[in-house]
């Protein structure tokens, strides 16, 4: 029986990329409007497009250096199994594609959904949202379908006679798939936050403050690139980050799984945890596509109306998935099944909860983004005050969550004995899978956004009536809502995917021990425990890893560990938004030439060079994204190779630690300001124009690089150095100094 | 030979007094100027008395409940040992007796400051530095006195047959008096600080920006609030921190000397252990004393001959220190002689290092803080940004410091076996008592830089002679460069001193256990192990407490206290930064109603109220930090009954790592804005009055918070949170659900 059920990830799989080829075909064959809206279109297309071969060149070159190193790790001196290179090959490439389908869709629609928004405000809402939907389906579909194909590959040619450690073998080879996933959604966050502020810092400083146009006026020259900046930052970026969260929770999951219940010896049981977690996904990303036909609103339907089509679309496919997993486990037979499935309960709560409270502490219609509006009767100094110690304070819930929902899916899946690490960890995994099964619509939410505020942008360049312009503005507003909500979401389930990858990295360190013992006599843990046998090493429980490892808080390793990885967090920040900075002050100074250099720029008759900025910005990310994706990397190989396996974990639990509530303050200080500065706009405290309305912008122009650009890289950092900790395991066991 | 040597240490803190008490009589006898500086003197003392008795009412009550507590756990529900609640009410006593000598000799020797200063530099900067002198070496010394005459009196009055378990219980129930030093300073910095920025943001607010009027002008009725608070905030503050990481230091290293040499079964051997670092602070202290002689400069010395005569002076002390150690250890006979003498000297060169570190990031002399000045040209809103990322990207460094002094130091101390905990972190100890062991003077070179400022205000507003002023100034700035080395200083010391006290927690634990034992007929651990007799809890290595209570980094309890233990830092950030801008919220009113309410105020004719004002600054402090307080109370101790010993663990090492990394943070963020303000000011980029002046005012404002609030904050929280776990011991030991 469940060997068969297996089929329904690849099944699933390709059923959401089917409709993810119908949605986008039903989007091409709307009307794209006036030849002016046309072009434009064309533009930020081209841009876009121009900015993703720049980007995936740069990424090569680093995919092809790591390739080699990992080649010369597998084939060189043999630490590892040879599949490793391909696998973290694959795990790139899938990512990159999703994104370059999800930034084709999204800049195809824009200029679709302003001309639907000249009809009416359904009639654009349906092509926006099912443009996002086609991205959150591409992300899934490409997902499992990746996850399927090396499964049943590794599963066909991986030669080991052992069943039970064949499967360990197979799963934590596909997690270094996770680790290409994870290596392009930083260069995707990195890259696409730093190019998506230093357009929009640019455009604003020198086009709205000194020029004293509107924004989105054909007239700037960096125009353009802000528009471009949105698709790169918000759909690409995101949706790398969350193809990388939903692949690595169902890895490392599985990976759990393997070895959780390796001990009974029963392959049959054991392949059950394996699959259960893409079985999971595959259910919840089949209700997800129901789900986006339950997103619609009838004609001269305002904006409440609006989002509560969202709501029902997103809120329904997390039932249906609460209601439809006791059967898929029961089918699969499964052990301890309401322990399964309260875990996954679990993860969707604290899911859906991370969303409301980011809601609560950034929308404008809560007390905390008001009373930072407030703030700004006193100037910009009060703003920027308020609004750190209330992104500060924003973290206590989130964190609250997250403890209150690790204890209970650890403790359900473990029938609350909090000793069975392995059963109580693959319940966290299973949190962190149910939190993101229904990802192909909540990335629509998330997705449709930005597609929106293009929309909006494409009115304006175009000179489309008003009305246009406010529809688009009221789907815009409802996309910052739901974006404020997906960050939240995309933090949420970075920091339990993290937690399990914590896990995973002990079985990958328990495969290279057996490698290990394959070359040597034996292997030597840092406390003086030897082992001699392979069987010995399949043997060993994670409690038992931790005190031969002696990875406790009290190994000063473990200490200095927890140190640098705080410490990567903020230095990561801080050279991210360092990069912003300069990127901006290169698109300003390029605005500042052409409103100089071009003749009548300003008058409507010259042309502005568009291209030419959108180059800048592209060029500029391409940069600045080395250094801390430099860091990011060697960071964790380093402390590996100089402290072991006790640094490492100490490295990745503090910036685990760290990084979340960090990227918790970061992304709600950004996003309460922006909505504050709305607040000031809407007509309160002076509204535009007022001293306080000044104060708000300040605000606002801070919090850019904080929501976009540095706070969702750390959801990136902390998985992505729990990654390369995995995939280099092996040269800490061999190699390390202490 | 060794138990007379213990002497030293009595006998140093009798001298440290002596020569305080000298120090204060020449202050005294110095002319205090004219009667218009005697009588604003008077007002800033009143003010400054009237907030040291309002906070030590409050603090009173918060220590009689505490008291009331611990006496019911020694003697109710005998979790504890008799000593604990005296012990904790003497920390509390002789840390508040500090914070009173230290103000009111600061707030004596302004006016005399002044005054001197209208003859020369030298005779201005002897005044002000010997009474910062007074401060560093009341803080020492009755440090070293309180610790000496508790273990004389433990000593004798203590029942316990078995001489080496008794050590043991002395060197735990004297930590509870660290506990008492650890609350009294987080109510002096919480409270100082939120005094300090209250007065200081509702002076600039409405004095400087709305009224025109300059700083220091008597018609603000904020003046003399404001330089109250130089007193309570980095007088009364700093010193009640540093006070506490000195006892803190001592005490925790103490108590791992008993435990880690009592397997030899040597009580001499172990005695040597425990005085050990009360001896290296003692020569520290008299060798400080000679360095305060060395800090003068000749008649017409410019700034730079200032720096090189503070300079002289506390180098030469650390070299002292460094020195003579080697002799007084051989004297004591202790073993491993040049590794404990390594370990101490590490600590002096991280401290000094850190302090150079902090000078790098946060002097206009430097590139970082230029930089944030040269953004000021593109408005504040950049101004903010790159000061956040200097901030941030200043972490990496002192994180690295710490990171390889931690690693050697333990390392010269466990002579590089890594697996000998007890030994190594005795080491780390020993650094942190090394970093300590000059604080009679580097805390003179923190606390004479009030003394300047409050001379300056008292020249301002005295109407003296603008060359007075241009000399208090000069000192005013040394201070300030002082005051960014000193707490860097601070931080690093109070990373290393939380992390010995995290041992010595165990420690409290092991005694927790046996008291335990005595009730019950058997101890069992979370892992299964069962102990029944107290010997076997006597020979517990820390490697074993770590294994039995699961303290390792897979444990879902020590992951979910991290995350804990993260948020708490940042969630006091923010209630701190929250409460320091009511605070002033309140201010910014009270002085409006003055301007309006007072007639001829502004004409000089009318005397505002200056006492009112202190008075809401005052009840400002007392009401805003009872929030923050309480939280890092009663945190550790829920964390210990819901989540158990794995859980503290957790939280403790989670609130260090991130507490560290965000107060370094903070606080260099704050001192490089404060100082990119002043590079302006000094003439560069526009100097006064500019755009990029007005840019920096704002950078400034909200630095003011991070780096004399909540930064400094952190300090206490990372320390006291580990307080609270030790006093609180035998709770989770006893009752704790998981």
């Amino acid at each position: 029986m469940h060997s068969h059920l297996f089929w329904l990830a690849p099944a699933a799989a390709v059923v959401a990329l089917y409709f993810a080829r119908r949605f986008f075909k039903a989007m091409i064959r709307e009307d794209e409007g006036t030849p002016l809206m046309r072009k434009i279109a064309a533009h930020v297309r081209e841009g876009a497009m121009a900015y993703l071969r720049q980007q995936y060149k740069t990424v090569a070159i680093f995919f092809a250096a790591l390739t080699v190193f990992f080649a010369y790790l597998s084939y060189g001196v043999d630490l590892q199994n040879n599949w490793v290179p391909f696998a973290f090959l694959t795990g790139g490439f899938f990512s990159a594609l999703a994104g370059y389908f999800g930034m084709k869709t999204a800049t195809l629609a824009s200029a679709r959904a302003a001309h639907a928004a000249r009809d009416s405000l359904d009639a654009s809402l349906k092509i926006a949202f099912r443009s996002g939907a086609v991205m959150g389906l591409v992300v899934v579909g490409l997902g499992l379908l990746d996850i399927s194909v090396w499964f049943i590959i590794l599963n066909w040619l991986l030669e080991e006679a052992d069943p039970l450690h064949k499967m360990v073998l197979i799963t934590t080879t596909m997690l270094t798939f996770g680790m290409g996933a994870s290596l392009q959604a930083l260069f995707a966050r990195v890259g696409g936050g730093i190019f998506t502020k230093a357009a929009d810092v640019g455009a604003d400083l020198v086009g709205k403050i000194e020029a004293g146009i509107p924004e989105d006026d054909p007239r700037n020259p960096a125009a353009i690139a802000d528009n471009v900046g949105d698709n790169v930052g918000d759909v690409a970026g995101m949706g790398a980050d969350l193809y990388e969260s939903f692949c690595g929770s169902i890895l490392a999951t599985a990976a759990l799984g393997a070895a959780a219940f390796m001990k009974q010896g029963d392959p049959a049981l054991q392949f059950k945890a394996i699959i259960a977690p893409m079985l999971i996904a595959a259910v919840g990303t089949l209700i997800s596509i129901g789900g986006v036909y339950l997103v619609k609103v009838k004609r001269g339907a305002d904006q409440k109306a609006l989002l509560n089509a969202l709501g029902l679309g997103v809120n329904s496919s997390s039932l249906g998935v609460i209601l439809i997993a006791p059967l898929l486990l029961w089918l699969l037979g499964l052990p301890n099944l309401w322990g399964i499935w309260g875990a996954m309960v679990t993860g969707l709560v604290v899911g859906t909860l991370i969303g409301k409270i980011t809601e609560y502490y950034t929308s404008s219609g809560f007390k905390p983004t008001q009373a930072i509006a407030a703030s700004a009767k006193t100037g910009p100094a009060t703003v920027i005050i308020s609004g750190i110690a209330t992104g500060m304070i924003s973290t206590a819930v989130p964190v609250l969550a997250v403890v209150v929902g690790t204890i209970l899916a650890f403790g359900f899946a473990a029938q609350f004995q909090m000793n069975a690490l392995a059963e109580g960890l693959y319940g966290v995994g299973m949190a962190a899978v149910g939190m993101l099964s229904t990802l192909g619509i909540t990335l629509a939410t998330d997705a449709f956004g930005p597609i929106a505020d293009n929309a909006g942008g494409n009115a304006e360049m175009a000179g489309l009536p008003p009305e246009v312009r406010q529809r688009t503005d009221a789907l815009d507003s409802l996309g910052n809502t739901t974006a404020a909500t997906g960050k939240g979401f995309a933090i949420g389930s970075a920091a339990l995917t993290a937690l399990v990858l914590l896990a995973s990295y002990l079985e990958e360190i328990r495969v290279a021990i057996i490698h290990a013992l394959k070359q040597g006599q034996s292997y030597t843990f840092p406390n003086g425990q030897t082992i001699s046998a392979a069987r010995e090493a399949m043997d060993l429980s994670l409690a038992q890893f931790m005190t031969f490892y002696e990875v406790h808080l009290m190994n000063p390793l473990v200490l200095v560990g927890l140190f640098l990885g705080s410490m990567a967090a903020l230095l990561f920040c801080g050279l991210t938004m360092t990069a912003v900075g300069r990127a901006a002050g290169r698109m300003v100074d390029e605005v500042r030439r052409q409103f100089k250099e071009i003749p009548g720029i300003l008058t409507g008759e010259g042309e502005p060079d568009y291209a030419r900025c959108v180059e800048i910005s592209t060029k500029g990310a391409q940069r600045e994204m080395i250094l801390p994706s430099i860091i990011a990397v060697l960071l964790p190989a380093l402390v590996g190779l100089i402290f072991g396996v006790a640094g490492v974990f100490g490295l990745l639990a503090g910036g685990l630690s760290t990084g979340f509530v960090v990227a918790v303050f970061m992304s709600n200080a950004g996003g309460a300001w922006d909505n504050a500065k709305k607040y000031v706009e809407e007509g309160n405290l002076g509204g535009k124009g007022s001293k306080a309305h000044r104060a708000t912008i300040i605000g606002d122009t801070v919090g850019d690089p904080f929501k976009d650009t540095s706070g969702p890289s750390l959801n990136i950092l902390i998985k992505l150095m729990t990654m390369v900790a995995i995939v280099t395991a092996g040269l800490s066991v061999s190699f390390s100094i202490f």
